[in-house]
């Protein structure tokens, strides 16, 4: 973490996956480089780019320069933004406007965006014609720091998030730390907790280092570009564990279980919640809890909740606007979540800061009792 | 060839593909021992049976007294028959119904039917909570020698048929030979074409035996068993070599760019056409154009429709009841199908029987003129 990459000098995050290895390149002015970047990684491919309305209005003229300037074909495919668009419906529209381009197997598809679009494009790019390469260009932090590290693609059922999808690993991911700049203050510090998610993890030096360096992140320049570098080494070694979730890679799921039950528990109404905020309460919560239960000491938990107070992250029940359900009311959104197993509660509780483990089999008592006095802090 | 098995006693043919390395179970009464079976390779398993309405009204008791008697707990899905089913609104309806059941991700899809039924169901199966098990329980010689080998999955789309899939591997396959005594003789006879196909590619010697004892393999008992044990024998050695696609696997497309091009000029009317019979016809065209191409002696051709004569299939175009498009009608539908690569004709042709090759740059106006030739025959 003390070295600082040159300002002009992108770095690269190698995603070790034997044949399905790709780079990460993060740094400045990557869109207006990814035609030429692109023809060099595939040369005489053809694209079909998936993107949203408000990404489309911000920058899609300039991804769209950038491949005509290095003479490559493309489709855009313009969505409707936000979560909802990640349904069945939608997704065959986006599959049935690739197929139309006519692309063939090799081609690519470019998921332009945020973690919707990441999702979107992804699974319908492993699907048409039984799989096809992607490219991710993500656009929000979050998505730079997370959804475009692993290969999870889907979308969305009647029965709950995500539940529809693949592991296709893309091909390549440019992320533009400049596009960055034109996200809300809001919607980069929801990114920004799934960063500090990683120094809770296992990486408490990169914990410390946020603690001193925020400011920086949040400023842009290179201090932005190695928080996310570092945030993509880390998940990127958990996938290489374990690509497809049997064991190690629920660690990413730190502040996940707490945070899909508020999620729920709000109705997903982003003017509420959004995933980013869900998961800093969830971590500041999976913290609590775990000193609760003797694992960890109190001050760590303190620690957390400091640090995310001084980003201006939520990290209480009560910082949440409206009202909550009850402490059953939350338990049973919590039972609903995917990452029960059999019939068991799973957690991702921690031993301190950068110590955080899988516990299965955590009493749902405990949990019910837990909540019941924060609900009333 | 020269060791048939006892008349009780189930083949098994392994698909070697490392860690998704499965067996294919071949042989009588296997409905009646799923459950057993299935207990045994998956204990504790929870399962979706999907099927359609014609093979649920004739087996699907059988299989649900015997996944009972196990203890297996189960949910049955029943589609519509017919290839209309591979569409995308139901395969949304299996998606949702296998969420409905509250299914895990180690819990099992059953795929219980012919080639329809296991490209649907495995779909849904590979997408479901990113990537259920599956087990197929293929009810069609088709699906017995074909689809349920090799782990090709998908649906249909307006721009074509299987463009919108998963190469997603069984855990296992249970191919009940008695199953088969049900199918009308048009239906079987379509599936023979498929295992005649596998001594056309490259076992001379299979095809040698099947001009023999097609007789038996028609008439059941262990020619039957052996016919289909030595398809996916040959099937899986070539999913084997090349699990994806990218190469020799597109040798067991042979007859199929006719057959294709035949199915879309009868509108796909199962009347005029089923698929095993334009998969005749068009391993005899292709018999044909490679001699005219001087690749391959006539009397391999006339020895391929000879055969094909002998167990009742179609092998001449006249041989479709109706009008057919010209020559230049035919090439359009040849143009849409998906083997071709970055405009490039690609045929699987031949220097012989049992010596099928995949020719690249064939040129289309020697097609045209041959086919030409063929409809006025």
């Amino acid at each position: 973490m003390t070295t600082i990459a040159e300002p002009q000098e992108a770095q690269i995050v190698r995603v070790g996956l034997a044949e399905r290895a790709y780079d990460i390149v993060i740094g400045h002015g990557l869109i207006a480089e990814a035609g030429q970047r692109i023809d060099a990684a595939f040369p005489g491919t053809r694209v079909a780019i998936v993107t949203d309305k408000n990404v489309a209005a911000k920058h899609l003229a300039a991804l769209e320069a950038s491949l005509g300037a290095a003479g490559i074909d493309y489709a855009s495919v313009v969505m409707e933004p936000g979560e909802r668009t990640k349904s069945f419906e939608e997704f065959q529209q986006v599959v049935d406007a690739v197929l139309a381009a006519r692309l063939e197997r090799g081609d690519l598809v470019i998921a332009f965006g945020g973690g919707v679009i990441g999702d979107l494009a992804g699974f319908a790019a492993a699907v048409v014609r039984r799989g096809m390469r992607f490219v991710q260009v993500p656009t929000s932090l979050l998505a730079q720091v997370d959804s475009s590290v692993g290969g999870k693609t889907g979308i969305n059922s009647s029965h709950g998030k995500n539940l529809v999808g693949a592991f296709h690993q893309p091909s390549l991911v440019l992320s533009d730390t400049d596009v960055l700049d034109t996200l809300s203050e809001r919607e980069f510090r929801a990114g920004y907790a799934e960063v500090a998610k990683y120094g809770l993890i296992d990486r408490p030096q990169f914990f410390a280092w946020l603690e001193q360096n925020w400011a920086e992140v949040f400023a842009g320049g290179p201090a932005r570009t190695e928080a996310i570098a570092e945030s993509c080494r880390a998940k990127a070694e958990v996938v290489a564990r374990d690509e497809l979730e049997t064991g190690d890679r629920a660690l990413l799921n730190l502040g996940h279980t707490f945070g899909h039950a508020l999620e729920a528990a709000t109705g997903y109404d982003s003017a509420r919640l959004v995933h980013g905020e869900g998961v800093a309460i969830g971590m500041a919560l999976a913290h609590r809890f775990s000193a609760r239960m003797n694992l960890a000491s109190p001050d760590d938990a303190s620690r957390v909740e400091a640090h995310l107070k001084a980003v201006g992250l939520p990290y209480r029940l009560d910082h949440i606007a409206g009202d909550l359900p009850g402490a059953e009311g939350l338990m049973n959104y919590i039972a609903q979540d995917k990452k029960v197993s059999r019939g068991a509660l799973t957690f991702i509780l921690t031993r301190g800061v950068g110590q955080a483990f899988v516990a299965r089999d955590v009493p749902a008592a405990e949990v019910r009792s837990f909540l019941a006095e924060q609900l009333e802090r």
